[in-house]
């Protein structure tokens, strides 16, 4: 039987093995605690710093069972969590944060929107499209050019296609693209910029709410981010709204990053959520007390939340690839911060690290 | 063939599985690189944040090479590293630093007075003193109180005695104290503060400075360090040459700890040097852009230093024994970073953690 707050010397499960399962961990690590990492990669970045390892397909239920037997809590680096691993873990006792239900909030693209509009949280317009023909009807509704989405397993702009016209051929095409799996339409946000809000949400409710970044992608990638953004007072009162409407909503428990697009009349509508740490609050590792790893094992462990105020003006820019290569280069920057993620191979737009550069506030 | 600088995916070796041993891993990993714990301990602090983890004595020769097998580069958490060890490694073919012979010079106290005064750095008076006898007339010299310490293996003020009178009484207990081994004699310096600084020199001499601590033991342990220290451009500028005439004098490779008595006059005699990262060095987790911990890997690994100021004021505390058992109070104090070591048993006067309470400089 788990209790809260959750002393250190305590195990903390991570389903991944990814970079951001290595930073939890050695977030984790600083408070104490040792982790446990299930993954079903023989040599993941996250497993070189954890104490215990599992490898293991992510629904093998001795796995599961091994990991529940060592770990006091459970948490994920990514949210396509198999529902039957939830399942096991819930069996076997183990308090899993996020939930599952939050999880399944983020899983799929319709119900992700459908939940962000049932608490007032504004997104763009939206249908679920099983066919080429619900396609071409969204796109007449929304007005084309509008963007169709797999609802579910996409990421990093995979699984996604532009359909140019409401037109049966446009709709088939853009269908063919996405594998012809059940899809949603996405009418086309007419943004300035796209901004993110991280932010987490204790075992008490407590909300915490980091300064908003900017970024910038490329085919679908994040490239870089830009924190604190320059906003407004409103802007920056509008997100942490945001951010409150959608923790409370699920109920959540951890760190969330909230993906948004900002439309010329200041309005802020959310583009997606992943519930966990995110790309774009990587600036926080070298911008605050508490970063956002920090921030989600003491959200993840019952702890009280760390302060979230900027100490510093952080360009984070992801190392893709070959980039990474580049490192005896960036260790020299004085100004630049260099986090790399231990992986094995370069390959083409592969996340292998990213930096923060900093410059006073 | 060990060519620097050392690429991340490289295994950096650390010799020693405590607390610091488990800051450098934390730090290693930050960069790409992967972590072989040599220790003697089953269940070390280090070891569950490292990727390689060999359990045995540091001088057992198949253990030694074995992390030479897997490390392209050896370094260590402590002084007192066994000279057949560092021979064993040397044999392997993998560079160790710092080296041998700077190690060599910290291990003895004699030794390193003579060292420190030869590269022209004060210290107090001291003698050799191999029995009471020469105990009393070193006393008598100096002028009694005097502190009789073992030459080696001394740490968190074990091994010491004070010979309270130039008689053959006081120098005879006082010897008996201390075990009757090899000791030195050292005039008492009549200090106003203790500080320290922290250093580290480059594989290409390239020396860089933190800002002085002030420092302040309980029972010879440390209990907290505040920094960066009130102190003169003068006296800076006098402990940053200090610093550097005993880096550049052992021709030194990592972060040294240098403790330091300010005298009335503003002289600064060095107390002890401290050949890897030091406890008083921990609050540039929190107050510096890069800490003590990755500067000793960037040097270790031949990469360019990273920057030194200070971005906030930091009062360090070591928890001792229970103290870590406040866990709950310290992690709910916003100023208040946590950094705990994983130790399974409490025990009276341990280290089990630290905090860094910041406040703007």
């Amino acid at each position: 039987m788990t209790t809260f707050p959750l002393p250190p010397g305590s195990t903390i499960g991570v389903l991944g093995g990814g970079q951001l399962g290595r930073m939890l961990a050695q977030a984790a690590a600083r408070l104490g605690f040792d982790v446990a990492i299930l993954t079903p990669d023989e040599d993941s970045p996250a497993s070189r710093v954890a104490a215990h390892i599992i490898v293991a397909e992510y629904d093998d239920p001795a796995a599961l069972k091994a990991l529940a037997a060592v770990a006091q809590v459970v948490t994920t680096e990514f949210e396509n969590v198999p529902a039957a691993a939830l399942r096991a873990l819930a069996e076997a006792g183990v308090p899993v944060a996020p939930s599952a239900a939050a999880l399944a909030a983020a899983q799929d693209r319709v119900t992700e929107k459908s939940f962000l509009n049932g608490v007032g949280v504004g997104t763009v317009p939206f249908a679920a499209a099983d066919d080429a023909e619900a396609v071409k009807a969204a796109a007449a509704e929304f007005g084309a050019p509008v963007l169709l989405k797999t609802r579910r397993d996409g990421y990093d702009g995979k699984g996604q296609a532009w359909v140019e016209h409401a037109t049966d051929a446009s709709a088939a095409e853009a269908f063919a693209a996405i594998g012809g799996k059940p899809a949603i339409v996405e009418g086309r946000a007419d943004f300035v910029r796209e901004l993110s809000v991280i932010a987490a949400r204790g075992r008490d409710g407590e909300i915490a709410v980091y300064p908003l970044a900017e970024n910038h992608h490329e085919n679908g990638v994040l490239r870089r981010t830009s924190a604190p953004a320059k906003v407004s007072a409103k802007l920056r009162e509008q997100a942490e709204r945001i951010a409150a409407q959608i923790l409370s909503g699920l109920d959540y428990v951890g760190v969330i990053g909230v993906e948004l697009f900002e439309l010329k009349d200041g309005r802020l509508l959310v583009n997606e959520i992943a519930p966990r740490v995110h790309n774009t609050g990587h600036w926080t590792q070298d911008g605050c007390e508490v970063d956002q790893f920090e921030q989600h094992i003491r959200a993840v462990a019952g702890w009280p939340l760390g302060p979230t105020h900027a100490l510093a003006h952080v360009e984070m820019v992801n190392l893709l690839g070959e980039e990474v290569l580049a490192w005896a280069k960036l260790a020299a920057e004085p100004e630049t911060r260099v986090h790399l993620y231990g992986k094995r191979e370069v390959k083409a737009g592969r996340k292998m690290g990213h930096v923060n550069r900093l410059r006073p506030l």
